[in-house]
């Protein structure tokens, strides 16, 4: 799973270990305790699970068989926060995670200082040699623990969504006055040489089985959009009847259209002739400048076939991201939903000439179906089971999101997803041949 | 729906509405505010919304219409409450009543207290006329309110059943011990001589529309049991192979065999041979002398036809029961469980002679379809919904059961449903031609 | 099952037995080999199922257990053509009859004359004390065969009006003509008093044990609609925005309506504004004064309830029909669909003063469910699954249809359906309240 | 769709089109008239419709648009007979083909000799610049046809299956018999240096749009296995519990196993403790050294992983097959079956030091998710909606099978199906890195 080559010491500190851990706990400063309960689909799980399977992780894989004289809290509670891991014992079943009532919030959060309380002994004064075994599976942890806070809030914006209320998570009151917000650069772009390029990830830092090996792929020359496909602009797709034309759209994107009576992006919706989406800080006006949202594989496709374009590979993404800054609208800004590009959530992550909000804002659908990369193999035991078995009938996206921690994106990091998901902050970025 | 020609004052007494009201409220005080939440199937509501329902009842159907100046607390929540009255406007899904996580739980008791103030206020001053008019309506709904009391128990048992944990509610900490719960009597027939009957409700006391008119009925010589099967009697049959003969099976039945894979009772499971049942006491042991309790109509029917017996009409089960005293283990024993015959749950319910446990324990399925009575007309508006518009494909159960409020059960008492369900406290009485 | 007390020679006589199997037969002389072969949904056979199974019914409940030398063509028939004798051993998946095309329809045809031959030797040759053990038993294979009769029209027209081309199968090539068919009475009431009667079956005819027993009910005063209701009146209702109204209906009533997305009588399409109908001799304009055909119980119900109606009892559709001639538009007509009163389709089956159209033309919805009569006990073995383990979830239908053979119905005869049926011919006669 | 370059009139000539055509009706010899009919499950269907849309595609693309004064025979074919062409008008239901016993099988060979009429006509007399310009299309329609061929074998051999009699279609009465049939070989490794290869189609011959534009790749040094999994060896995996460890399977793998209750390959069947398999002549022991048949992307996926391998990419599959001669067991063997190595179909394919078994016997999973080529393009109209709609959620597939014209296949031939796909001859061959 995780290869850590740098110094162990310093990358599993107990300091940074505490201050991700603490960083999942605030993002649940908004709820009310029947927040942390619901599963509003099977796609979603309750906040409560997500706060104590990412517990169950550490004590799963470091505390159960590294610490000596741990005691699980309860040990139900391995049966029950289990989330996919056949190699971890039997699980409870993913669609019935918001039938489960007990442990109530509080026991969760006694359950995670628990956990806490032995990692951060562990952390503080184990042995090198302990130290040295341990320190993949917790950089492994805690990047799985940053992925659960993403998680926690797309799954918690669905949950909110679909009650009519309609309640309120946080982030900016309103909207960026369009007035304000400048109308974004026109779409440019940004072209690469054929050649041999090398995509994945080597090196000493941080990276999932997935990303590796390093390895060769041949590209011809190609073109990438200079910045995300705007509401604005999917807004003419719309109105050029996009929703209507079979011939723009998958065999299987259309069926999903049909089945699911698709007509605009998931959480669009119109109201007196306006449209109107729901975001984590309410029901607001779609802002026509911000990058375009919650789209599926299947519309980003379509899109792409009527603007006369199509998505990039995966290879192709990371070769125009590889060389530019990591920075953007991450979750740190406390947006919590894309912003018009220059609405200031920080430097802008290009360099001159490179592609605006490569980083942050939207992930970004590349056309290549999830496959393991040449010599892939995944690590032997359950954590082999974290990426590898899910290689099929998915597509890889690319760059982070505005709900993504800004410290858990790299160029080679591979997300990834059904391509009729929506729930996520996916977006569109265009490719072209040359 | 209801029909009210007693003292009208007397009968909707602020005082008695505040008793029934607070009744709810003591079912609520095991659970923790999570538990409030879950819908663990689409037959299940939340206790929130049990809560929530019950008050917008009397919002709906008594304060809105009759209380002059009378503002709701919620607009909101006229959608979010209304369970099935079209005619009381739009409503929310059924399915999805556990995907709601606001208004909080303390949101919703406020909501009752808002709606208390105001019911009490007018039960407390208004003008004779007024009182005499929403009486009742005030009546129906406090009978609606003991109906929800018994399924707030009924589905709060089924959403502790599907947590691993198995949470416990309340009720005795043990079964009665089998030793000192003496052996019930055999089973024995009390037979009923043929003639012209009439069965339904009539006189001023309560009833639901559906218990009306009274009417003839002509019945040929029959006997009824003298107690329900117990678990040892279905044992029986489980043992006879009951649930691998399709021939002892309504075609419907054996379908939902196969397709629901029964094999025991709901509730039950089998552990190191022996059989456990979740009670709302936690896991116990299945006592032998205890109803058989939580079986289909399906089974039921079934087990009759193993045993060389039938199920009882509807108005075999009335003419049987009319002149019995209405005594058994109701809510008010705070067992929530069925009791042994002679267990103690208070005066037995039956004269000399008289069928034994004909009120409370377990709801007894009749093979009565559920239909109109002859004359039948329900009355005019959303209210005619309460009822009638659900005579189709269910079956009759009568005589209360260990979770219905002792004072909410009559002889003409027609409880309803389909003939698959198994979360309520259902079982068997049988009859004979003679 | 049967009764047959009266000359069981005469009754089972070679040449009755020949006559009705080659009316079965005589069905099929408008059918292409291949229209044999599909099942156009899970309720529907193919017509080479039907032949078949018929044969496989003699086969099986006379020949292999009463004729001594008796071989079957094929074993696997007792497979392949059970329909749903749990005690006649395993059978072949109902969904997946359409599946099947070997036996050939020529070999199918050999089958029947393989047990023709057989029963006709038995019939003509066997000792009187044989004949007098299988009368019975032939005697309801006969009724039997009747009923596939009329299945087998039911079933072609399903599959003909699923295939655009619109296949016809024969009848009447055009619909009466309006000028000529004269408008019919106006719908009047005719009244019957409160008492005890009795209903079902006795003396030495046939009829299907869940005829039996003859039994006393207690009816009030009510009154049955003079004929049956037209298309023309349907249509009022649903000009009347019938099928927009949830107030109107059953709640699984209404269920039905929006999973189907009903919005007119089944066969019936819109085209150019004008409503045709599929018809066996093809589309056709809907006629205004035929009886209103291919009604679910639950738009018969929705219909009374609009018209300030009720629908009929069995009992007293029963105790009405009794005193009538047997007469009406039968398949024997040759028209395969409702006539408009008086259209002369034979005589009319009413005396001075009954109502009209009781036998032939549609199928009646009453509102009973299909309940086991007081005493009822289906008979021992695999012929008692007939009848009485459908006795759930469906309604009576009396009177027989324009599919039925004259010489199968009677006052007592109970046919019977799910509520959300529509391919039966199956109409709706109106009951009051006096 | 189709590119062809070379001498248009020889390519496309009227004895060509008829050869082929008459191919197609070769292979209904052994079928009566209800086999044509029957769609046994969504992915299947029935003969009849093979016949009739594969004229309706020479209907549609050719005479319709190109052959001045053409009459389609039946309009209603234009709709009937459509599979998938949104472009091309409104279309049957695909899960409905089995409803449609109309046009007759015999109507539908009528409309095959009009189409054959018709471009028989236009093949031969039409001007050069026509026959220029629809000798692509011509060209089309005949490989489409062959699909069809491979298509009308896997689809009735499904159909016979499910039918309880087992129909034979043909080919040889026996297995070979396993003590002729020497053992196969034991499985070598083929190897490959790493290196920028050429992969797709180019030149002269017919290719579909999906195998352009031909464009390099790079591959590290690997190697193939040199002949396919046989039915011992898969055994082995099976004896091995492969069915039951989830730790072996694609998480979709692993719920498709569940789901459908996988334990073995698709048609196996167990008999007094032998495996038997249903084949198109019948059924028959499972041969040991016959390669392995039947079996999906997830079982093929299972089993390399369990044999310590992997399937080969698209590339690397091309890159080995490009120089071997292409013979093998096709369908003009009439053996309708894979056979084992050596068993005498013909020529066996490989030039030595090649892999064995490359083109015929069984379609061989490679672990490529079907993607567009970089630089694809569909072509315009209703043909670009052959192959490049379905680029998602499918994998790609080489060599043909025992069911594939020889003539039909190359090199660069990429097949798709869905990664659950059991009934075409799909098998294994394994992969290494080196």
């Amino acid at each position: 799973m995780a290869t850590v080559t740098a110094d162990a010491k310093a990358a599993t500190g107990a300091e940074r270990y505490s201050g991700i851990r603490r960083a999942t706990e605030r993002l649940c400063v908004p709820l009310e305790t029947e927040d942390f309960v619901v599963q509003s689909m099977g796609d979603v799980s309750p906040t409560k699970w997500h706060l104590a399977h990412t517990s169950w992780f550490f004590e799963t894989f470091v505390l159960s068989p590294h610490l000596e004289g741990y005691r699980e809290l309860d040990p139900a509670y391995r049966f029950l926060f289990n989330s996919y891991y056949v190699q971890a014992g039997e699980r409870h079943c993913r669609a019935q995670r918001g039938y489960i009532s007990r442990p109530t919030v509080a026991e969760v959060f006694e359950y995670r200082r628990h956990v806490d309380a032995a990692m951060e002994a562990l952390l503080e004064s184990a042995s090198g040699e302990l130290l040295e075994r341990v320190a993949p599976l917790v950089e492994t942890g805690l990047h799985h623990e940053q992925q659960h806070q993403e998680l926690m809030l797309t799954d918690i914006k669905h949950v909110f969504s679909v009650n009519p209320l309609r309640p309120v998570y946080g982030g900016p009151e309103e909207a960026p006055d369009e007035a304000v917000a400048a109308r974004p650069p026109a779409l440019d772009w940004v072209a690469r040489a054929a050649g041999l390029y090398e995509i994945g990830h080597a090196g000493p830092g941080f990276a999932y089985d997935n990303e590796r090996p390093r390895h060769r792929v041949y590209l011809e020359r190609y073109a990438l959009a200079s910045r995300p496909v705007t509401s604005a602009e999917y807004l003419a797709f719309m109105e050029a009847g996009g929703y209507e034309r079979p011939e723009l759209w998958l065999s299987l994107g259309w069926a999903a259209v049909e089945e699911n009576e698709w007509s605009e992006p998931f959480y669009w919706e119109k109201r007196d002739g306006e449209w109107w989406t729901y975001t984590l800080g309410g029901m607001r006006r779609v802002h026509p400048h911000e990058p375009a949202v919650h789209l599926s594989y299947f519309e980003a496709d379509a899109y792409a076939r009527w603007a006369d374009a199509r998505l990039p590979s995966e290879a192709e993404w990371e070769v125009a991201a590889t060389d530019l800054r990591i920075a953007g609208n991450f979750v740190e800004s406390g947006r919590f939903h894309p912003a018009p590009a220059g609405a200031g959530a920080g430097p802008s992550g290009e360099r001159d000439g490179g592609p605006a909000q490569m980083y942050g804002d939207v992930w970004e659908w590349t056309r290549s179906q999830y496959d393991p990369y040449p010599g892939y193999r995944p690590p032997d035991g359950a954590l082999g089971e974290y990426n590898g078995k899910f290689m099929c009938n998915q597509f890889v996206l690319r760059g982070g999101s505005c709900a993504t921690p800004g410290s858990h994106i790299r160029p080679s990091y591979r997300n990834f997803f059904p391509p009729d998901a929506t729930w996520q902050f996916t977006g569109v970025r265009l490719a072209r041949d040359l």
